[in-house]
């Protein structure tokens, strides 16, 4: 049997945000690879082995997933989300830039709910209008290259979702992002602290830029700065759809 | 029986790609509004109201919802992909905003995957670092605000997702928009335009943005611009989780 791999996303949390094609790869495959928490989010069963490995080994986990292709399993390497936001999908295929001879392997991937829309969903909808992601992590990239996007995204007048704003390894950048994000003049607008959205534990807190704290957010959180004319009703926050 | 409005996202158009939780306020409904071809993804049944209508009237079919679930319907409001995104969600909290006397109703807005997840995908990973989505059509901004916008995303080295680039109303802004980046530097990066993904008709194209044409699109196109690291390996396009 001719091996395959599909890059697979597992929706925020929920099994009722997991879509069915996702479903129908994970009953179908012999092998997943992924951080073993989302790994755990796959039941065990005959036939099926589970990989589960460390949050810093996505390029090692990659080419093992190409490697059990390779050899004709059905693999799924899973992701939380999206695979292709700040997830698995890109580092499949870094890891296929280094393997020529992987190139013909079967490979799809299959998009699902990035944190970010689950979280919008909760809040109302502060992705409404024009919106940017960056993801807050410096393990890949230089600090200065988040600072600068911080800037540029605040003068553009974009709703900001926040992936990975702290963690134990990185507690000041996010405190960091915060008082920036003030300093370019977005201390009244909305912040949305989204926490573990559609788990058993989720949490919603809304408050103004210049009310946050970085405290309020850890890696279960996705944060979303709203934009200069985001707006509560009720319980609620939007951005209008329309602009000046 | 209590009135309830529920916004659901269909998806890009795959039957695949639409969450349980979607599925499952569908089969429940007393009454589904959306823009035509949305509603007609909706099986009709008995007991199923279908509100088609055109899609220069999200606020007035906003506001019908509203009006239909006060009245104690089981109301969704469907849009194509995720509807947080450049959708219905808006346009129901712009409603609420207005109508202070349904600001009690249980309202829940149910996430989906957006056409640009679902684009990203079909071409690899070009969303696997920063990006930002930009809606170009000027119906409800000016398009000096697009102008300005694109050019601090592409300063910023975000990808951009480039929602509603072009219809038979607007053709010449998508023009504007890919020359005001090619004067940004963006030459040589990769530009994706994904058609009708998920559906029978999908098409990818990908070429650089020198080499892009604004009839590559219509309103049913997806336009990705890559960032300055974004490469092609084999019939894959992808952004390096790395930058510099």
């Amino acid at each position: 049997m001719t091996g395959t791999l599909t890059i697979a996303g597992l929706g925020p949390g929920s099994e009722a945000l997991v879509t069915p094609e996702v479903t129908a790869a994970l009953a179908t495959a012999t092998d997943i690879l992924g951080y073993a928490p989302y790994v755990a989010r796959v039941p065990p069963r005959a036939g099926l082995t589970l990989h589960p490995s460390d949050n810093r080994e996505e390029l090692q986990r990659a080419s093992e997933a190409l490697r059990l292709a390779a050899e004709g399993g059905q693999v799924v390497i899973v992701s939380s989300g999206d695979p292709g936001v700040f997830a698995m999908a890109s580092a499949v295929f870094e890891a296929l830039d280094r393997a020529p001879q992987w190139r013909d392997l079967p490979i799809r991937v299959l998009p699902g709910v990035t944190a970010m829309l689950a979280a919008a969903a909760r809040a109302g909808a502060p992705l409404g209008h024009d919106f940017c992601a960056i993801n807050l992590s410096d393990n890949l990239k230089p600090w200065a290259v988040i600072e600068k996007r911080l800037r540029l995204a605040a003068e553009a007048d974009f709703a900001i979702a926040m992936y990975n704003p702290r963690s134990a390894s990185r507690p000041e950048g996010f405190g960091r992002a915060l008082a920036l994000l003030r300093e370019a003049g977005c201390g009244e607008r909305l912040v949305i602290f989204a926490r573990a959205i559609s788990a058993a534990d989720e949490k919603i807190e809304i408050v103004t830029l210049n009310e946050a704290t970085p405290e309020m957010a850890d890696m279960r959180t996705l944060v979303i700065l709203g934009n200069s004319q985001t707006r509560r009703v009720g319980r609620w926050v939007y951005a209008p759809r329309r602009a000046e």
